[in-house]
């Protein structure tokens, strides 16, 4: 776990390096931090980016999950960026991050729904 | 990081839960271990995943990026599965895991033609 790549292409980025990750609102404010990404198992297309909010929102307990097509990465200051309001994500669909949860097409389809997004449930 | 989230969808699974996955070959013989996986910055596509060969290889140390379209999933048994022989993996190209390594597009485009994948770098 101690390794380091560096990878100089822009266009690449490892899954750990996204875990961990700070996402900012358009005017730079600090909104969350991805803890985790849901991929889709054949295709290997990220789905979900799922945030925590460290707190400043009193829920650093929940994590959110965020349909991937809501993130934009910013390319000049490297960081993901949501274009949504603090209220809009504290009354998104959450779970608490200390229970076992499970995840169904239900769900997804509701949080695909809560921000408009594609449905990828079908 | 104690967190427990069961996916009862078929469909999604946690880059955690990648990371650390065996991968089989056709015949049930494990090949080796995906140590990572690096993802399309902007569109969250899986790009490549990248094995280690727990030694059985005299390997261990070296890391092997594989085009994600050399992978299967087997939704049978829930694993990954590569259709290619211990020797193919073993002349791949491959980097110290232990070594500060720059990946750069024609890098990429040796991994890529090495697989007779889709060029992902263009």
């Amino acid at each position: 776990m101690s390794e380091t790549i560096s990878i100089s292409s822009a266009t690449l980025i490892s899954s750990k390096t996204i875990v961990g990750s700070d996402v900012f609102s358009p005017t730079d404010e600090k909104l969350g931090t991805i803890e985790d990404i849901l991929v889709d198992k054949v295709s290997g297309r990220t789905i979900y980016a799922v945030l925590s909010f460290g707190g400043f929102l009193g829920m650093g307990e929940r994590h959110h999950p965020l349909p991937w097509s809501t993130l934009a990465y910013d390319v000049v200051k490297n960081v993901y960026r949501v274009n949504l309001d603090k209220k809009h994500l504290e009354d998104a669909p959450s779970y608490d991050r200390n229970k076992e949860f499970s995840w169904t097409p239900e769900y997804g389809r509701t949080v695909d729904s809560y921000y408009k997004s594609p449905n990828y449930w079908n």
